[in-house]
């Protein structure tokens, strides 16, 4: 092998890239420990930087530079393309993600097998996504199942009812978890408050239907010891956000703050050593 | 091989085992599951039963019994311990166990690799463990490090103090999550409540002082807009529990609802076929 | 548990989906089959179908729907996102991925360990993701470093020259394998087919330029025996496809055939049993 | 993050703990150069130590430290718990543990699929129980279905006969593996014996019926070439241990000193730097 | 995809095959049922058979037949090699294998994360090659380092001694190992003896010399209460068995009864259906 | 553990060998780092030694040593010994490997979970057998189905015909995939030619049978802008090898080449420190 001993390589910000937040380093960072490599960062983790930036040196053998280059990029890509969403939403409200990341295609064998719930998608990518919406300011909202219990419509129906989804989750999930109940109407939200619903996820309820709906709720509830938030989700958009945010609610959960963005460009370059 | 082709065996609760309770059924039927065979209980899950009890019939290949046995066995001995637990304790306050479970050796491996907290330890034990709580009647607490953020002394000192840690969670975490903190005084109770803390462990302090500190707790805040539950925890043995559960105090939790415990004993005997 | 033992639920394409390819069907058979349950489709891998539509009916356990839920539907709405990009762009030149898809996390952990080239992101997403290239009519261009050597700047510079780095590659390559070579001028291009590559990648050569170097090197080699094929990327729009889709060039590879794609929404709805 | 860059902390053993055996500082010096930690220990591995006392010093990053904490205390809480055992009993015959260890809830859904023994438990938390129980001068008995062939009923049962059982084991294992054989009476000792079991397990023979059959075995094959061990289990106690011992019998094999066993407690506080 | 929905393919022995012994038929029926096909055997495993013999039929879907082909034929053919070895030996006395066999690459880089001895290559070939030993009649010697404790001179100067060795390796492995110990000459063999060894390794003794050293070995115990056996290893081929198997001699290990031996040449035909 | 805390150990080509290619050293140098240890070779990889040579020299903890030692051991032996098979070959034509490598038993079980084809037996040992073989001089052929598609009988039979297949596999491999077809007589020869074959497989075609169909394929498609490669196969030995290597064809493939091989055989030796 005549690959030099120690290199150096400069980690760009390609050509055409726009204004962006660099997210995603400690992995990184990680990914260059383990090939016996060094990062020094010219911009700190969830700073904004011009295009063409050299926004990092990587030191130690280029073999080991090309071993990790396509994971390294590709990560970063991401994780900085998520983080800078933020920039061009514009919008100072709380905006929280899904679970609806990029799982891992072993993930789902081991659904069965290790007798917990498919949705571990730390496996996946899921851990990076919900990092680049730490970096980019939206919430996180919960990482996977064991970070707040929430029922969909589905989960309803195979308990029961609201009411026996909730006192079954509340026995088994204990004081340390929240419980977020998606309701389909007002009738289902006043039913998940009464029965100890920490969070209500008020489904397919929009614009001005929407705000009478939180308004009644809080009425309703005022100064009977119940301690709940009011969260919608579903059909968000950069453009309808304005019209979506309303008073009242607390959370707007969109995995398009997540989903289908555009990814920073980020390349490797060798320097050639002096002959 | 001379391996019966469709066999039967017994699943006993052995000579010596006192009253217990039967946890762990759903992990047995996955073990089955994956060996081809399956199991018929004859007692349900979370009932008491009797020793000597033929707790349920296994049907398959003899040699695929064979396989699972000491697994299936040795997590029933174990689930079934902890949620036997609950009869001799005999106490009705909320009691909640911890996270000192038993890790599994690969996990500490995985530490760093994974880019997550060496804690998620469903890889060990803890699973089991936790659920075996579930089923006995106390609170799981949190499972992992993903089901509420709780601030020991060590993370307040890393991140410089109780303000600054609870800032720095509320960001990571987002609205999903509790925040725990175990503080060393009312001082820092009161510090940690102001910055919106939803549980205070309130570490080392006990008898008369711990009275005393949850009334003036309680007191303070009372009419502020801040919901707190209030936790103990350290040195709880069943000899001084009742004197640990005062009025005013939400969580007793204690590593001794899962630590220790006497195991029931099972055995699996194969139906000797008629010849 | 209650888990009715026997449901269906719909597979549905949600409200405010757009015109789409179905993509990934034989990933949810697989998961599906992993958890006990079937899928029969009303849409065949590869169709265009309607918003709002019936797309499956998922049959099993409740309890184990679930389970898969989210990973299912995460995955299909990817790859259906990626093979419905090629009605967007309407073309019908050969386009190519790139390997700049989402790994997975725990792929660098296993760059020095495994002895193998970090690239190995089948434990990641890119399988779906090309295998929605090929669904789409999109060219997936080489699955991992496997299939096909490329050989970028980094690794010419990594072993000397482009002769130098054709050369090694052939001999641990075999026959098997093409060789792509990526170029900066028509120079280096020149110096490739003289050694050998099979692929010429014109990196950074655009416009008239890229016209006149394929035509000069067409002309150059024709008749000497030498067979290769000219490929361009970087900086590839649906704005500028036909403009860069010159004649003489063989490939346009591009990731923005598989980044930053619409996701297609899909939804699961359990039936409820009458009561 | 403004964790120190190297900080150091203190492992301490906690108020409340009894005297006890330090045991497992191996797989805590291994977690510990994961997190490219230290350790550096007060007290040596085998040693018994006092309550407050300050075990162990580990330097690196705070932020490390804290990724290994829990694995790192809850194994060395249940290693040297079975450790200390041994002062417990205060006996000096040779006294054996069993295969009853913790296992790993992944090993199960492996038994299959690696066409290996379920009981391969190295996955679970034998290896640290096992180690423990060497640490305190308890036989470990096997490690694992490939230190000595042991027939239970079950397997003997599954063959036909025992003598069948022995040959067959013979023919598999060779000459480097001994076998162990349960018997259920005197009259299968001796068949045992004859067909060249290395190890005879006495199941359910207590007592005075103990004594007499151990004599009238050894005495009916001396000289006879036929060189075996007499193993007695089931239902071994503290209190009925002196009982069990007889003179005559090799081994008192029983889960009693590693199962159910008080934790030893450890805590570890990090040193606040001087401001 | 249009894959018969139910083919059946021909598994044959090749042309130009010799003779052979079956083996290895557990691993392929393993590997068929997670592929859902079936295998119907025309050969016994362990039976002899001759070339172009018609082995099995094979029932499922073609894909998975073709999915598990290649793994299923390699361990098929490398398997029955070894098994058939024993045939061209012809040879009576008990000879013993080693684990001088193929490792599987990853296992080294779980060495130290496992806590655990790299030789677990049970993740390698070894349990097939340990197997088709068993089938061909040969002693399989022990199958990892849980299955007897073996010093070699790495072990011996690594302790200080062989008696320090020994002493050390019994407190280790208890009752249930026997030591086998590689002694350089006939006073290493005394001492080993002394110190409670059960096997012998007379390493690098031939001839004449091995001759009177096992004879003055035997005669130096007799009758002082030690058994052991003597084990003879290193160079041994097909041309110096018969030397080297000396009376007094228990056993003869070599890495020649499955290293480098002939593979059985096997395919799978799909059976064409009618059209 | 009284293990010197820095030994060396000589890495020995034991009495017996052979003059051998040396070829495994790369992986060796991983298994060394990840035990902390180093490798100095006095021999450089891919160079013929003598036997009784001292190859390397081994630095590190002497327990450590001991950890890798037989993995190490044994993947040199075989990888060597592949190496050196083409000094016996001493053949200077086109020679190439083939997928009848050691497969790893997990691989296996991973076909149906992880979508992929069985094949990907790089977890087995073909990584380090294909790494011998280009170590040795030998083509090492496709290293798996990823790189280069090949179609048997069996994969034909699947899709209908020659013509179907390829027409599939081009669809699905892209521009960047050879496609080599195995064809049982001149007529399935030319279909392939015709649909787009770039390798040739001649299967089952000898002598001056093979001479004749080579010649009559090579003048029936000259100037008519097909490039392809003709292959030959089965029974290829030493003694047919110049027989079997005709002018016309280009790749002679055998797993004569990297099957039954004789091994290498190495040890390593602690250096005794002086006391």
């Amino acid at each position: 092998m005549t690959t030099a001993d120690l290199s150096s390589g400069k980690l760009l910000a390609r050509k055409g890239s726009k204004r962006a937040v660099l997210a995603g380093t400690p992995f990184v960072d990680e990914i260059s420990r383990l090939l016996d490599c060094t990062v020094e960062w010219n911009v700190p983790e969830g700073d904004e930087f011009e295009p063409i930036k050299h926004v990092a040196t990587v030191r130690g053998k280029a073999r080991y530079f090309l071993l990790g280059e396509r994971i390294a990029l590709n990560l970063l890509a991401r994780c900085s393309g998520i983080a800078t969403a933020e920039l061009w939403l514009g919008f100072r409200g709380v905006i929280a993600g899904t679970r609806k990341t990029t799982p891992g295609i072993y993930t789902a064998s081991w659904a069965r097998t290790s007798f917990h719930n498919a949705d571990v998608s730390l496996l996946g990518f899921r851990l990076v996504e919900k990092y680049g919406m730490i970096v980019g300011g939206i919430d996180p909202h919960r990482f996977d199942l064991s970070s707040m219990i929430m029922f969909k419509d589905n989960h309803i129906w195979s308990a029961g009812s609201v009411t026996a989804a909730i006192s079954r989750a509340r026995e088994v999930g204990g004081f340390s978890l929240l419980l977020d109940v998606e309701v389909r109407d007002e009738e289902e939200a006043n039913e998940a408050i009464a029965a100890g619903a920490d969070v209500i996820m008020l489904d397919n309820i929009e614009g001005g239907e929407l705000v009478s709906v939180a308004r009644r709720l809080r009425d309703r509830w005022a100064g009977k010891g119940k301690k709940f938030l009011l969260e919608t989700s579903g059909g968000i958009t950069e453009g309808n956000l304005r019209e979506r945010a309303i008073s009242g609610i607390d959370i707007l959960s969109t995995s398009s703050v997540h989903q289908s963005l555009q990814h920073i460009d980020f390349s490797l370059k060798i320097q050639v050593p002096p002959s």
